[in-house]
């Protein structure tokens, strides 16, 4: 190898690991000043987010913003989405509170210690995906599934919010707990709390709905009403502060933040406790892929607007280092939120540096802003966490799917319902596995179709759609799916049954044109059919096999035992075994002359 | 409905559950006269079998004569298969063995009744799956992995059951274990036990080897050599038996069987104990698997040699009823076994009957032959297993794997090491695992090709293995997979790298073949497809959807959404978007006319 080639080679390793050494390189002082005023705007939007979204993982405020530093540095190196905003987000932060709350209580220092280490795991298992190419296992959280646990999961937080809302007590794991625990607790309403909650869910709502129109209608672009939209939690903020500090609310029992330590966190190693590691391995694994799902469908919908690329493998390894970076700065877990996305995108951030200009916002915010904060009531954090949820709320997919695929519905609807009623881990837990069980039963049943010759042609069709000629000693069968373990012993009984139902069967021909692949259980089925079939004086033939798969045959024994043979096609087995009749059928229409 | 209609259908139903009203009401005297001699011969066959495969389970022999009652009467009833021979089997037992001692020490009530759980739950598990029809579920238990199990454990019972034909002590929970306890243990051998033992073990692998010429020299015919070849562990028992009585050799150190109760077992439920059922619930499932994966197999195979029919959901039922009546009757799980089932079958068993009547054979030897086993040393049972077990083991298939698939040898490879190293339940479990993790990750990446027009004819082929023409503005990709969740993120971020690379497009087809499934989550993906290129102003076209495909997608909003069209054929497709280019092609070859 060349010096020139050797550079060349590890120039390109490293641009694919380190995207920043791409989009870095043509950095100028225009995309400075632009990803500038997108980081600033996301930091507005980014604030009371990442407090309420820690708030809701059951940590202290202060978490939320150490989750939105160094995550946001070490995705600008390694991501290679230009748009994707990571920091903390409202499922992957009900999860942690889920996972966490099975080994502490809130409020001690061993479950702030949990799920730091949770971030760190799940860190790790991103990584881990990512260098050994297993993107491919979130494929296996198939779309109903995540449809129906994100719809469920968005009412559980929902229903939990409300209670700081109202300034009473609930809680509980699922949905239905928290319902039941709600109801109980109606006659203890704060009056108070409830006014500024219920007054600040109004405002955030009527943000939503009303605000957009009203500021295109004064002249602001649709664009530039979207980010301000985005940006109205921290009007609603700004105004309970001053209305809870002025009104002296706190005193009144309005539950306030309180004190936020100020400061940058400081960067320690999370320790290596293999029993606690082993504890949460679960939960960091559906952390990871959920978080994992979410961001690659942002990032892939944001890159195809400007004709970019996202390497999915890439996007493990830099939201296992954007993890990994919020455990060691005393963070829980992230992941590329979608609504934040979407407005850094539509800011115009031009590169993933924008994202480290956000980490600098906070940063500062950190350092200065904390004070500020001290009189921010509760219930202005809960309501804007319940608007931003109810977003995720969607039963119309419910309906699609329905109307789609039962399957799919049942998938769906198994996890809403478990989800509900019995919490977020079982709920996930059973739509993976009743959608790859589904999934399997479907595969296991591949389509085989009799068929038979269209009379004057070469062609065979199945017997079902087509008026074709049989004959009565021939059996001919069209496997209509690749040859593997989940339908190979589905193909072993059908045989077994056809040739048990039609007595005179002298000949079984598999015509295979669809057979793109075939696995050694398979090839044992075949065996198993042909030697069964000799014991009952049937030869047994296959057609039409494709190219790898015949090469993949010969490197077995089956293709000598074979008492037929192997055919180019369906005609030239069944002229092989009786030239007379396959001619005959041909002539019956002199129109169409043989076209081998 | 009419009447006699209503008869028969209730009478076809009753028939599907219970075979034995076919079967039976066409019994002659003839076959009865045939089913009892086969049911001599299994008889001799089974009561050392069924001894010798209690104590590999840590159980009292007397139980391996339970389990071969009860459950062959109910096979006989339920089964669809004419020759299977249920009862105990060697790789249950060991599984049994391995199961009920995590719960409790060998010897103990709470040992006897966790075996007798273990077939319950087992059998009410088969019944489960056969009701409803959850057969296929056994289908992912692949060729490599049953085979490369069924290998180690073979290893493993040898290796275990070497200690007593040596009068030694081994234990452990996997071959590993046992070889380096038997290894420390090799000081203490007991010379007239190893006597004992060594004697058999060579006498009985004469028998397989060097008995059937001998017997065909003097003028048997082949098959019933076969068959007193199998008698052969019957002369090695009266033999020692006599030989341990006759020289005392019981007082000297020769552990001997002792005193068997005789007499029928008595018949009671099993008590209901969830927490036990619940504990034992994951082995219960791998040993109703596999027994039935090696069941179902063994019944086919013989059926197929006088084309009669075996339903894989009956058999299921057949063999849940089976152990059922085990645990009813004392014993432990039970399934057909390979051996006796081709001796059955090879004696000249016409009907289950011959079931039926071996199981009235081991009854009148429970009855009144158990004084006469009090002298049968274990060296001797030992002895048998260790012959019929290494018969199992089969290195052989290893070397076709790799030969086959390097994905197939990889799944047996890793069966037998972690079953050698770690035991038989993680061995199995780590198996099935990265089988169907082996085949998600394969068909999580269906063949994708770029496809090119053949020049002069309306046909599209492969660009890498055609010479084809492309145009620079389209591209065409034939998908060669149904489209599902596992699948349908590749295709998403395929596309999304060809339009990336290629500036030029502003058409993309997706030849749809081979697609002959969607689910909603594919669907989406083309959705998302869509929209993407949409904002990328390209358009989406699809061609030669199939019938059912193109239905499922007419209940979905896709159709509607399409920025291009669904076109019946490539060709069209290609024609729709530039009529002259295609054209163009066609009429560079005037040999080939326009064949639509």
């Amino acid at each position: 190898m060349g010096k020139t080639s050797f550079i060349r080679k590890t120039s390109g390793i490293l641009r694919s690991y380190f995207p920043i050494l791409d989009w870095g390189s043509k950095y100028t002082g225009k995309t400075f000043a632009n990803d500038m005023i997108v980081a600033l705007i996301v930091t507005m939007m980014l604030i009371p987010q990442s407090l309420a979204y820690a708030i809701l993982a059951g940590l202290p405020p202060e978490v939320g913003l150490y989750a939105s530093m160094a995550p946001l540095l070490l995705y600008a190196i390694f991501g290679s989405s230009r748009a994707l905003a990571v920091g903390p987000v409202a499922v992957a932060s009900l999860m942690t509170a889920a996972a966490v709350g099975q080994l502490a209580s809130q409020g001690t220092p061993e479950y702030l210690g949990a799920a730091v280490a949770l971030a760190m795991v799940s860190g790790l298992l991103l990584l881990a995906m990512g260098f050994l190419k297993l993107g491919f296992l979130a494929n296996f959280l198939s779309h109903p599934v995540i449809a129906g646990f994100i719809t469920a999961s968005g009412l559980q937080i929902a229903a939990g919010q409300l209670a700081p809302v109202l300034g009473i007590h609930a809680e509980g794991e699922s949905f239905l707990d928290i319902v039941i625990s709600l109801w109980h607790s109606i006659p203890t309403i704060h009056v108070a709390t409830t006014a500024i909650g219920i007054g600040s869910l109004l405002f955030l709502f009527w943000v939503r709905s009303g605000l957009k129109p009203l500021l295109i209608r004064l002249g602001l672009s649709a664009k530039a009403s979207d980010i301000m939209v985005k940006v109205g939690p921290v009007v609603a903020i700004v105004a309970t502060i001053l209305i809870v500090a002025g009104l002296g609310l706190a005193d009144k029992g309005v539950r306030i933040v309180g004190k936020v330590p100020g400061g940058l966190p400081k960067l320690a190693m999370p320790p290596l406790d293999m029993a606690l590691w082993m504890k949460i391995l679960v939960p960091a694994l559906l952390i990871s892929i959920v978080g994992y799902v979410e961001s690659i469908s942002v990032a892939l919908t944001l890159a195809a607007k400007k004709r970019q690329r996202v390497d999915p493998d890439q996007e493990l390894i830099a939201l296992g280092a954007a993890n990994v970076g919020s455990a060691i700065s005393g963070g829980f877990p992230v992941t590329g939120g979608f609504a934040r996305s979407v407005v850094n995108f539509d800011a115009g951030a031009e590169t993933p540096a924008a994202g480290a200009f956000t980490a600098v916002g906070i940063a500062l915010t950190t350092m200065f802003l904390t004070p500020l904060l001290f009189f921010l009531p509760n219930a202005t954090l809960a309501a804007t966490i319940i608007v931003a949820v109810l977003s995720l709320v969607n039963f119309k997919a419910l309906k699609h799917a329905w109307a789609f695929s039962k399957a799919d519905f049942s998938a769906m609807a198994v996890t809403i319902l478990i989800t509900l009623i019995e919490g977020i881990e079982p709920g996930l837990i059973a739509g993976v596995a009743l959608s790859i069980v589904l999934h399997l039963y479907s595969t296991s049943r591949p389509h085989i179709a009799m068929v038979g010759q269209i009379a004057g042609t070469p062609h065979f069709r199945n017997v079902k759609r087509h008026n074709v000629v049989i004959y009565p000693e021939i059996l001919s069968l069209r496997v209509d799916e690749s040859l593997f373990f989940p339908n190979a012993r589905f193909v072993e009984e059908y045989v077994n049954e056809a040739v048990a139902a039609n007595p005179d069967i002298k000949h079984v021909i598999l015509e295979c044109p669809a057979v793109n692949a075939i696995d050694i259980s398979a090839l044992e089925s075949l065996e198993a059919i042909n030697l069964r079939l000799k014991d009952g004086g049937i030869t047994f033939h296959l057609s039409e096999v494709k190219g790898p798969v015949m090469d993949r045959l010969k490197r077995s024994d089956f293709i000598k035992e074979l008492t037929g043979n192997v055919h180019l096609t369906q005609y030239s087995a069944v002229f092989s075994i009786n030239p007379d009749l396959a001619r005959q059928t041909l002539n019956a229409n002199p129109l169409s002359p043989v076209q081998e």
